[in-house]
């Protein structure tokens, strides 16, 4: 049986012009993919997160999730420009995998309390373990 | 057969301790999925673009999934903090609507020569008509 | 005697080769810098108000400012290329003023007590009128 | 003599009820305003780039362009949050002063043909040299 969710990011790697060999497509998708989903989840924990009963507990929560959405917008933009030479991208990358692993640390923390926390833990690891994926086919 | 797509802004909407009650939910979970989507598909046919080799037939269409990707994101975020009365962001989401509307017509113009444009203007589309969708629901 | 303060943005428009004859350059560039240091004064009063005794009292300061921090820096890049049709951008700008009145609105509620807030709400103030200034010299 | 430039984001910074003590508050300052003062000029740089007629030999600029104003929006977002402990920022800092001189030494090859940019070099030479000031004060 086919797998019926498309990648819309996937079909844009495959379509661009400029064939790129310095890195691995499946996993360059993917690691897009996973910072835009973490784009939401962190967006949408720290409103959440302003919502709760004991505010004062989620401060350094909120934190980490706005600083987190902002660094994964900027890396899912960056790394979905496929003309450039990937190498150029190590740097932001791994500041992005550090990013996620904080936030994913900070959430799971809530995660039994809060739903919001538990499910922007979780996209965060799978976030921080798309950028490291992503690294190791990167060629210098 | 159960939906095997999750979707995790959805998720993330339902755990959100401010129950919202002037939208529907099922509406702003789509629209910011397809504003994320819209992000993706500008930022890289944007760049699928600048490898074209009529690359001066392309500078409109640059410049049109530039903003709309910059539009797209800002819409996405703002939408994604659900703690929020929803009548403050009607003129931003008729602005991104606009914007998604300019982008799909002029991708449109290159999709029979381009997949890359044929994509992004489907995506543009359909951000387009979740913003239209989501307004109907957004009550005064 | 000169004026000290240099605009960087000013001297980009004018070194952009195809003249805008739809828009003040003046205007425009006073909003795409009113834009921006909205974006860091929203940006910075979000994370203060996270560190008030009385959070509670601060969470829909919070989110006013990252959500006109969002749409002035979206709206900042738009305005900042300048190669459009400016008549694209009436709604953005008319979205962003919306953000900005918002905000100054919430923030002044708490200027007497709180630095931070005075000076956000100035900004937003500002933006919003560099806003209207630029939708006036706009032509269709 | 009074000093007639005022800093907002100075100011910010000041009124921050919990005071930084792991950073040099005046190098924070400096380091956000150049950040998005890069963001702005590069922006503008990638809009005009594709207005030059010789466009073909400017597709790298408008890449490094567009990189770099991203990598700049994040990191001048996330250093603006002074509640945090900046030892968390400095792999994301080292980033955006990578983007930052690649997008200079990229700029630096156009500058004498076109205004915009050796203006746009100029920002991102001092973005770069204000992350690195940044970065030697903050304590680990």
């Amino acid at each position: 049986m086919k797998e019926p969710t498309v990648s819309l990011i996937k079909d844009m790697l495959s379509s661009h012009p400029a064939g790129n060999s310095n890195v691995d497509m499946e996993a360059l998708a993917r690691c897009i993919e996973s910072c835009f989903d973490c784009v939401q989840t962190c967006t949408a924990c720290a409103d959440a997160c302003l919502s709760e009963d004991m505010l004062g507990d989620m401060v350094s929560c909120i934190r980490t999730d706005l600083d987190c959405a902002e660094v994964c917008a900027a890396t899912g933009k960056v790394l979905a420009r496929a003309g450039k030479d990937y190498a150029s991208t190590v740097d932001l990358v791994r500041a992005c995998a550090a990013a996620c692993r904080r936030c994913a640390e900070e959430c799971q923390q809530h995660a039994s309390a809060h739903d919001h926390c538990r499910i922007c833990a979780e996209a965060c690891h799978r976030c921080a373990a798309a950028c490291d994926a992503l690294l190791l086919t990167i060629s210098a």
